[in-house]
């Protein structure tokens, strides 16, 4: 109660907040009446210890000349940070201290800033001025600028003058003039610059800036951070990058936003091209699994909804929208930001207002105008354990995007059953070349082989060239989040020359069989010859193979020379000639049975990743390979199969034998019939048209019995064996 | 509340219960008075869903046939868990379909019981009648007896004595008489015998049974009961096979002194040896970190105190002592039992009387007299995230023994950081051997080579016979708790012939490194020239080394021919010319560096398990091993650092890099001097007397720098270098 209570008095001494870039403080009658929520103390208690060990040290502005990760790097990005936080909390607070130790650093930044040309260590051509590129600059003037805007109004008419036309005027000029080049780009960078620019602009009343942030250097619209709004982000509100991507994308969009939102609420910039901005968030959400971002593309596997972006984003969208199942993923975080809206968040949660985050199947298309591919997400079951099965049917991605059209990936029981491997790096950590991206990200981790998708003769798609793949899409044919039959469905052409390839992937229930269940369909076409391999990257290990196979036990092989082959080791490989087989591996004390059919011989490869690798960069994970050569068409089946469960502490073990007995394969008139056939004697077949027309109805006979269905695809129950 | 009055209500139907067998019903004034304890009411709810269901299916007593994991064994396993779980609902609820259902099975098993001779699927000497081996008979019986025992006095005088007489009496004698030298046996198996046995004369008031199960067939105490709480554990209360034996041992003890305890409580059997059986409980649980008990030996590693014969055990220990650290045990476990115990557990539970369990440093003495060697347990912190350093100086344990004389484990940051591999097992699992302990339990996890401890010439400890392993242990030279400065040490003698090898394990505070920080110095000599090899297993990804070794990119040997080193692929080997090398990974954020040296060159290899493995039944983990070729001398010292911590959320990573720049070992005199200088300039010593005396002073020369200390060991700070 004591601390509330000095809270509400220096409150009370506070001068009244400027509108323009501070996000209004908690209202003081609610800080009167009642202890400040658990949440956001703790953030202002956090928020202090950083502020006071800063203010500890005395204030540090050194002449910038590291390069990312040095020492002028991180203490410029601590000063930013504390120049932030230390407005926050004079807002909050009313302590002087705070006010004085953000004018007193930001006075050294007026010295300093004026003196500075290009960084001394350049990384490319767009190099900043206190930091090596120019986005950390633009990173840098976007936290600045808001902490500045906190304590402007406590300022003298003099210190206020030499701040404005010393630090944040030049800054200005220089991301929004004199990188112009930048700064006009439809880039994520040119995001971080155009907020930067425009929030300067509120703050200091400039009306040139905000238009030129909002509308591009010639005001022209071509340009700026409207049009960003349209570009990168599909209709959908996916970031063609990939989900780790799409978050630290989105943290400027949504805070200059709310600048803009306070500033100009005409423009109604939240309801802009149908509310992309918070379909945005909702989106990143949803590109998750129990918290942590699908990792396609290069992604560090370790982020989560834990993260920093998402702390604003979540307490911006709550304030605008005061959607109860966005205080659930607050209360995940369990964090949030020293803002109205972080207040408000941090209330409501501690009122018991949090709703389930509707995570749910869905199809998000991608490029601007939502016809460049698309993710199509399959969800199954409610609650942390839950089944999802993600489709990556999307455009390349640009330079983070890597060769895996058509890829997906599988979680259940709240793991990452079929596996996505990232990118390989170790995020700041100084002997893994620094913390970059390790050689091992081109040489493997972007590679066809590296991940769930068909690679032809060893090469990855579009001959692993960025500008090609860039040009080049899936379709997706068809999407259906149907209860009980959920299908994706999608092609690429081009990914090879003159190979067309088709891929389905249905999660269908059927009686007597265990969820989730997945039937993979991948189809194939060409007239020359190929080899044809399809990975699968599963979490697990092997309890049993219903298949022989020649052992490497006494000295292991590398599979190949390049396209990521090189960094695969050879366990053991089966010669199947009536192409098919079985793999039931345990992961969490579930089983996992992948029965796979082709059309020809297939030989089986059991592998692991880690090989070629000196510096042990790779993480060591299992692979299978279906290996077919063909000369015309090429067919895999693939059934993943979950059953039973291994409970240590009881040591009780059911149903670690899959429940099938046989998977029977038939593409009959461009139509694939799938029968399966339990141990129990059940017998079903799932039934393929590939026509999405639901009015339509097909009708198959194989061996003498008749498979009838409408639709795209239907499961079919058929006269029983005799078990 | 109308559940609390209906179970008040039937309960005041209920017969007063005899003491004889059951556990007594919770006092009915307590159940009037309120709701049942949550922990208890789930307990109610789990058993009546298990009951229930076999009720579903009807009476099914089948004839025998099938071996462990085959229906009929399976099914007999449900019966008695159904005799055992109804009859305690009965006794709780008085609902007479629960006590009719138990009666009618027994008189089913009445009908089958006479007609049984030895079963067909005979797994050996010790054969069963309704299993395969007489131990899962005697398992029956404890269950089912304490079942009987509930309901019995509900039944007619001719059901009475068609149960007592057709199945009760042939079961003592099959297994008593019969089975005599399996019953007089000193060993676990003998344990449930006599305690079927014993609570089977309680119950028909035989005095002849309950004699010969406490003193043996021939009533002369040289066996039964009391002798085996005498010799099967140790002073300390430690069983010999280890943890994940021990806790099995634990049930039918603790179920047995209970009965005895309630029939005969002046026999005092609580108090019996200095408590041995309640002390034999906590040990129990000294042996786990996180819950999971320290895999040692044979044991399944997912095996933690969330176990039944812990539930029963936590509720009877509470019983007898009220401590209210194992409330905290039973609110880890979620479990308890429909006992009185199991009663006042969840109660006192509900209440909020909970206390840690005060987990600590301890030497638990081997073998009858405590003089087969140790066990010691060396623990920093509090909490889940707690260190623990495990030193095995324990004596063979039998047939499930490995032979890793002097090993060692390390938990840290709530992981098993330096690991032991457990069983090469997947218990239940079908296709993994029928679930029994694979060929590779042997080729591989009881070897050497596959634990932290000395190899020489590449064969493991006695040769790996356990016969002549069982016949020698360690020596505890030294053990301290000290806070800042923990040790254990012990040396064995024989592990090879010629040889003795001693280990002294150290965990020192030591200012400008973090915590934990574990020497560990290990010393062999022997005249005749031999290969020594000192592997360490550790869990996570290597992050750096400070050594140049040749890596086998391309195509991965096998270490060895046998004796375990088939089984590990080499990745890469280092020849240290100076003895000295490096070596940092990374494991859930946490950072540890391992640096070693030796008295002479080494060569460094890195593997991991996993060769020779065609049915992929082992797990692939990471080992270094350090190899000496010496003749005379060979000293070994490792030095394991925790650093920093990546936290991916946050993007962050502190102090990936050791804070030690240099590590010097010297031994003079016998005593080992280990010098570090930390990158900051400081400097200490580690200096080691191997003199256990607490008072005598020691004093060391090196290199014109005095190093005194008093006793068996201490950190000593030295002149700090120049940075």
């Amino acid at each position: 109660m004591k601390r509330a209570m000095l809270l509400a008095a220096a409150m009370a001494l506070c001068s009244s907040p400027d509108t323009a870039i501070a996000a209004a403080s908690p209202q003081t009658a609610e800080l009167e009446a009642r202890e400040l929520p658990p949440l956001f103390a703790a953030e202002l208690e956090r928020a202090k210890n950083f502020v006071d060990g800063m203010m500890g040290k005395g204030i540090v502005v050194p002449v910038p000349r590291d390069p990312g990760g040095g020492y002028t790097h991180e203490q410029h990005k601590r000063n930013y940070k504390a120049i932030y936080l230390g407005g926050q909390i004079y807002r909050v607070t009313g302590e002087g201290r705070y006010r004085d130790f953000v004018r007193d650093m930001l006075l050294e930044y007026a010295e300093l800033y004026p003196t500075l040309g290009d960084h001394p260590a350049k990384a490319n051509q767009n190099v900043g001025r206190l930091f090596w590129q120019v986005l950390n600059d633009a990173m840098w003037l976007v936290h600045a600028v808001q902490g500045y805007g906190d304590i402007r109004d406590a300022l003298t008419a003099a210190e206020r003058a030499k701040i404005d036309n010393n630090v944040f005027r030049p800054a200005v000029q220089f991301l929004s003039v004199d990188s112009e080049r930048t700064f006009n780009r439809i880039h994520n960078h040119a995001t971080w610059a155009t907020a930067g620019v425009g929030m300067t602009g509120y703050l200091l009343g400039d009306e040139d800036m905000v238009e030129r942030a909002l509308f591009g250097s010639d005001k022209s619209g071509g340009a700026g951070f409207i049009r960003q709004t349209e570009l990168l982000f599909s209709p959908d509100g996916y970031y063609t990058e990939g989900p780790y991507y799409q978050r630290f994308a989105l943290l400027p969009f949504l805070v200059f936003a709310d600048a803009i939102e306070r500033n100009e609420p005409d423009r109604r910039i939240f309801q802009h091209r149908d509310g992309i901005l918070l379909k945005a968030l909702r989106t990143t959400i949803q590109l998750s699994y129990q918290g942590y971002f699908f990792p396609f593309n290069d992604a560090i596997r370790d982020k989560s909804l834990k993260t920093a972006e998402l702390y604003d984003g979540i307490a911006i969208a709550y304030a605008q929208t005061g959607d109860p199942s966005l205080l659930s993923i607050a209360e995940f975080q369990g964090r949030t930001v020293l803002t109205d809206g972080g207040f408000a968040v941090a209330k409501d949660l501690a009122a018991g207002e949090a709703q389930p985050f509707p995570f749910r199947s869905l199809l998000l298309s991608d490029g601007p105008d939502g016809d460049q591919g698309a993710v199509a997400i399959l969800r199954r079951g409610k609650g942390p354990r839950h089944t999802a099965l993600v489709a990556k049917n999307s455009s390349q991605g640009m330079g983070h995007g890597h060769f895996d059209k058509l890829a997906w990936q599988l979680y259940d029981n709240g793991h990452e059953i079929v596996r996505d491997y990232g990118a390989a790096r170790f995020l700041n950590i100084e002997a893994k070349e620094g913390g970059r991206y390790l050689p091992e990200n081109t040489t493997w981790a972007k590679t066809t082989v590296a991940h769930n998708t068909l690679v032809i003769d060893e090469t990855s798609h579009f001959g692993g060239d960025v500008r090609v793949a860039s040009d080049r899409w899936p379709e997706q044919h068809y999407f259906s989040d149907a209860a009980g039959l959920q299908v994706s469905s999608a092609s690429i052409e081009g990914a090879y020359p003159g190979v067309e390839i088709r891929r389905t992937l249905i999660m269908p229930d059927i009686e007597g069989l265990e969820v989730p269940l997945v039937l993979d369909l991948v189809h194939a076409a060409s007239n020359a010859p190929h080899q044809y391999d399809l990975p699968l990257h599963y979490s697990g290990h092997i309890m049993d193979l219903d298949f022989q196979r020649d052992s490497y036990t006494a000295e292991r092989p590398v599979l190949g020379e390049e396209n990521g082959y090189q960094h695969i080791w050879v366990d053991a490989i089966g010669a199947l000639n009536e192409g098919r087989g079985a793999l039931t591996w345990i992961h969490d004390g579930r089983f996992y049975t992948y029965r796979f059919s082709g059309n020809g011989p297939l030989r089986a490869i059991l592998g692991e990743s880690g090989a070629n690798d000196p510096n042990f960069n790779l993480r060591r994970e299992p692979l299978i390979i279906l290996r077919a050569m063909r000369e015309g068409e090429a067919s895999f089946v693939g059934l993943i199969e979950a059953h039973g469960k291994y409970d240590g502490a009881a040591e009780q073990t059911v149903a670690s034998r899959s429940r099938i007995a046989d998977l029977v394969h038939d593409r009959v008139e461009g139509k694939d019939i799938v029968r399966l056939t339990q141990r129990s004697g059940q017998r079903h077949a799932i039934a393929v048209s590939h026509d999405p027309d639901p009015e339509v109805a097909h009708s198959i006979s194989l061996d003498g019995e008749e498979i009838a269905w409408t639709g795209f695809a239907a499961v079919v129950e058929l006269a029983g064996g005799d078990n």
